[in-house]
């Protein structure tokens, strides 16, 4: 993979200002002051043929003037002034420009006119460009503000392990601000805007190639590549980094919102969520849930595992973890004897030593702070234990300070991740969360957040422990596609059953009978019952036309059938023209579910799989992966459908032979990826998923290329 | 539907601290400093023999000492002392205890007398009890702080129209602590311990009856009478004051923790949620949405309806909110001529004025502030929107202060809900926040949380359009039900559909032959095919021991079948009575459906329905409400399951009859709170519907009755 290079960006000798100004709402002012006020060191550089100086700040004529080093250049001009300084830049050698005005593809045909020129220029000159249409970036650790409006503003950022990206400047920073005032230090912020040049996806390998970086945020509406976006994402679970993506315009609504706000092509949030399952990706749903999931990844404790464990005084907060415990499938384990034993010896009678403990409320005074840091040591030294929450509640003043210092050295020793739900106000605790801040231990506001987010260590442990497997591309063997029709052409069922086939997938034993003969008897090697279907690339969906009979027993039957399914074909679609009449092997006992192949304009061949008949079309129990991938994808595919209980057998059904039907799905997502120059959908339906150790059969498919 | 007179608890004359101390940590000495602190103004009656003064306060030997009028009696004091205090309170007329200490039933079999002693010498005094095992009452407007723990303790609540109880001090009051941070003001906040006496439900009613409140909340783990709950659930909606209930001990893991925190009876969460949406009951499930929803509760503007608007600065807000309200069925409803008209006049022409309206983040400016306006009157006159929200983002200064005034301007003319969604930070904000505070506009921390708030507010205006049906008790015409067997026994099928078939259940055509006579032919008046089936209320299964047979065709198959699962039955339960045989007409194209009848502890008779087969046992898409209940309810439970579409018929189905399932379903529920004395369980399965106007029969049924 290779490595981005964006460190002269983030750590830039010195920054232009082109369009600086006097008016000091205007843009150009505000990235000014904000590297005056914000403490920035390098070269401050206003340009602005106008004035001598700005903000008692030298000011230069043009982007040639420059003579000191200059590595950033943000550029507030409109947006016809703004190719021509992006010329001065390369000549000049700088490397990256901010642009931060609008008025390009989002304002119509002359923008998008603009917009062209402007990524031609900066590509000729070696520029590259952030924007346009974007609040710009920052680099918090170097008080590098390269950029305007809220990101420019307090509360000012502390420096910490996060870098992000956000594709909207308004919502992406609304999620940055809620997560500073948490405590959450960051390293690089970008505002993506149009993405004319640089895309989050490059960012977000530049952030895993940034040394500082150890978590990264996107906040995303959509991506230009979708395997771009995977790569970058296995790069950073590779390098062990985290990335919390928040994706909006999911929805149909959200969606229409979205084509009018970005110009991002969209696709359906099912492929994006795969897409996240296949990389690793950490998937927050809001601005709360985003900001705890940030605070808890940044204090470095490992997630581990599933099994946890709380204490608190308030039984009511335990009630509501466990439930919350239950909905993100964590365990509070039962605690061993040792752990018992130690909790027994120090904990009130009263309360409980089982997991959830109860310590009750007034357990919590000076006196018994030794005996509240042994029981956290032991619970936290219990192998069977993964994480530990304390449900602090209401405590405020002493006693929360009390709980925070226990914590705090408990802390000490063991790298488990620890949590702390506390409802109380600020004012009442600040020697406590001034000692949990200095740990580096999370504070969420509902033991419901505390579950949550446990649930997300535990996730990303998960991921880590199979990451050689998430991380691989999976490697498929380039073999010889059979010559394909060409065109947009629909390949009918006996011709793609022949290529299904032919890369191993089995379909149902077949015979294709000429129209013009009349089967006289059952072809050779085959038994009774059958199925009798037209073929034609030109009928997709031939039961609807009565041009499908099941069931045939004998040859008096088949010779009817053939007749019949010939002639409602005829009547019903005059014009197409038929292949001939398939005699199909009736497949016994087959559970019914369908495989289905898209190739998606952001992602490419995308596999979809559900069970048959109502499931598909009432219940929508479907599950997607990107094309191509392994085995143990396939199982995971089959395992999350809401139905996947039916595989294993209920009743009195038999279990269903899962490794052929996961076999086959790997292997129609190998030939959806070798023909992915080729194919627009391929539909297997029904692939009859026989008893353990009998198969998964393709009883009827249908191929569109493209 | 009787009064609750609760009004001298709220508002008592004067209170006693019996067991009030000079140690500033125990209870008592709690109470009183939080009297003293918080100004109350009625009596103040420290009672402790061993003082003659406390808190410069005068302290009084015993009860029977206090000459003044005083209505309630702190009591902190150790559990074997309480009931005599509780004696003097009621020779003294003191109508109201709360009892703060623990050692009662949760405490072991002592405690379990104890608590009862306590009960029978406060009926016997006349004295109503909260507690034992809590932290007391406060009534907020009096700042009567009958109480001790985190609920005597800043942040101080500020009155304001929410009344709540809550089943556990430490979590319950978490809750109320982060209300009364986002400025929600209450007036009574009870929380009801060990429930010896008074319960939630009871405190519901008198909420309901307390002038000043206008909307309740409880927190609960369970509750102890579910009809009495229903039936406070239904005094509240009748009166129009919205109930927010955040319910937990709702999971496997949460029922455990639960049972070891309260001694509530827990029945299955699905039975109260059955309950909750019977009763018009807003359901919350974290801390913050129940914040969010009390905030905009409290304002008193009524939701309408599901056509909502918002409008911002941040197109990446709107795209958030958008996919919300997807999530909680919003429409962004398209605008009136009228309004589009104004919107273009007045907005920037960059943005846009479509719903969701974008109006650029640049366009806050004092001098647009007229236009803003004009923007939101516009939106909140259109006749096709119901909710405004306003997405400020990250707007923060002067720019959050021009949004705050606008609103403020707006909701003048206008009685619909207007709320904000706001990401910045407090410190920058305080002149926009305190103008938003002024005009009780809501300022929730996401785009989603506003969207949910919507959904909520719509969902009690729905409540309330049907508030005749929810508050009415469902008429159930007493009829004699027909002599049931003693015991608890089990009716056989034939017992079971003679009972449903005479109660108005449609069932199938059955004939019931003697186990002794071979069957020769088809029963006089019915028709093939036919099913026959061992009856007898010792066999549950009889399908999986061969004791049915279905599809039998002609009068030979006939003979054979009887025979064959009389011999069956006989081989697999040789002790089993048999009642003889049961031909049964077979019904055609009947979907399987499935109608339970549970007898729960708490609630009483509860109805489930769900579709047959693997719908059933693998999705557990079932429904349930509480019997009796009319037709809409039942229509209501059909169209709640996952699978409803399948009623429509999908795949060339024909339509279900619905109206005859409804119909069933009603009369199921009648049947069942008739027989509500004996019925253990019926099980009615399957329900074979039949395309619309053909019925829905009954195939098989089975009652259990205690």
């Amino acid at each position: 993979m290779r490595k981005s290079d964006f460190s002269r960006m983030f750590n830039p000798r010195g920054i232009a200002i082109v369009g600086a100004s006097t008016e000091p709402t205007r843009p150009g002012a505000q990235t000014l002051f904000a590297l005056k006020r914000l403490g920035y060191r390098g070269g401050i550089f206003p340009v602005n043929p106008r004035y001598p100086e700005i903000q008692e700040t030298k000011c230069f004529a043009s982007v040639d003037d420059i003579s000191e080093a200059c590595d950033v250049a943000v550029i507030a001009l409109p947006a016809a002034q703004v190719a021509p300084v992006i010329e001065q830049c390369g000549r000049k050698g700088i490397g990256f420009a901010v642009v931060l005005g609008g008025g390009f593809r989002e304002d119509g045909p002359q923008g998008v006119l603009l917009e062209r020129n402007l990524l031609e220029t900066a590509r000729a000159g070696g520029v590259r460009i952030i924007g346009p249409n974007c609040l710009g970036f920052v680099n918090v650790q170097n008080r590098a503000y390269a950029g305007f409006g809220s990101i420019t503003r307090p509360p000012d950022l502390k420096p910490g392990p996060v870098s992000a990206v956000i594709q909207s400047g308004g919502f992406g920073n609304s999620l940055i601000v809620q997560a500073a005032l948490a405590g959450v230090g960051f390293q690089n912020l970008v505002a993506s805007g149009n993405e004319t040049d640089i895309k989050a996806t490059e960012l977000i390998r530049a952030f895993v190639d940034d040394p500082q970086t150890r978590i990264i945020l996107a906040y995303l509406e959509g991506v230009s590549d979708g395997r771009a976006f995977m790569s970058a994402a296995r790069y950073a679970l590779a390098a062990g980094k985290p990335l919390v993506v928040l994706k909006a315009g999911n929805t149909e609504q959200g969606l229409l919102a979205a084509a009018s706000h970005t110009a991002c092509m969209t696709c359906s949030y099912d492929i994006y969520r795969a897409a996240f399952k296949q990389c690793g990706v950490i998937e927050a749903h809001d601005i709360e849930d985003t900001v705890d999931y940030l605070q808890c990844l940044a204090t470095g404790r490992p997630g581990r595992g599933r099994s946890v464990a709380v204490m608190g005084g308030s039984g009511g907060a335990s009630v509501n973890f466990s439930d919350a415990a239950d909905h993100c499938d964590l365990a509070l384990t039962p605690f061993g004897h040792a752990t018992l034993a130690v909790l027994k010896d120090n904990l009130p009678s009263m309360g409980s030593t089982q997991n959830p403990i109860d310590y009750t409320a007034n357990f919590v005074t000076e006196a018994n702070t030794a005996r509240l840091v042994k029981a956290m040591d032991a619970v936290l030294a219990d192998p069977a234990i993964d994480q530990l929450g304390v449900l602090a509640a209401t405590a405020s003043g002493a006693s929360f300070r009390i709980i925070a210092q226990s914590v705090a050295q408990a802390l000490k020793k063991s790298d488990k991740p620890v949590m702390i739900f506390s409802s109380s106000q600020r004012e009442m605790s600040i020697e406590a969360l001034e000692i949990l801040a200095a740990e580096n231990v999370p504070v969420l506001r509902s033991p419901r957040r505390v579950a949550a987010a446990m649930g997300v260590l535990a996730d990303y442990a998960a991921s880590l422990q199979q990451r050689e497997r998430l991380i691989a591309e999976y490697p498929v063997s380039e073999r010889t596609l059979p010559k394909l029709p060409l065109g947009a052409v629909t390949m009918d069922e006996h011709a793609a059953k022949q290529l299904l086939s032919g890369f191993g997938v089995s379909v149902t034993h077949d015979t294709l009978l000429p129209v013009g003969t009349a089967a006289a008897s059952l072809p050779r090697g085959m038994a009774f019952p059958v199925a009798v279907k037209i073929v034609s690339k030109d009928i997709a969906h031939k039961t609807d036309i009565g041009a499908v009979r099941l069931n045939i027993a004998d040859d008096a039957q088949l010779a009817g059938a053939v007749t019949e399914v010939i002639a409602n074909a005829r009547k019903a679609a005059p014009g197409a023209q038929l292949s001939g009449v398939l005699v199909s092997e009736m497949v016994s006992d087959g559970m019914e579910t369908i495989i289905g192949v898209v190739n998606d304009p952001l992602f490419g061949p995308v596999v979809a799989f559900g069970l048959g008949g109502i499931f598909a079309e009432v219940l929508h129990d479907t599950t997607y992966r990107i094309a191509p991938f392994g085995i143990d994808t396939a199982r995971e595919m089959i395992s999350e459908l809401r139905a996947a209980a039916l595989f294993s057998g209920v009743r009195g059904q038999p279990q269903r032979d899962i490794d052929a039907l996961a076999k086959t799905l790997s292997t129609v997502s190998e030939l959806a990826w070798l023909m992915r120059d080729r194919i627009a959908e391929m539909d297997i339906n029904p692939v009859l998923v026989r008893p353990a150790g009998q198969g998964a059969i393709a009883a009827d498919a249908l191929i569109v290329l493209k």
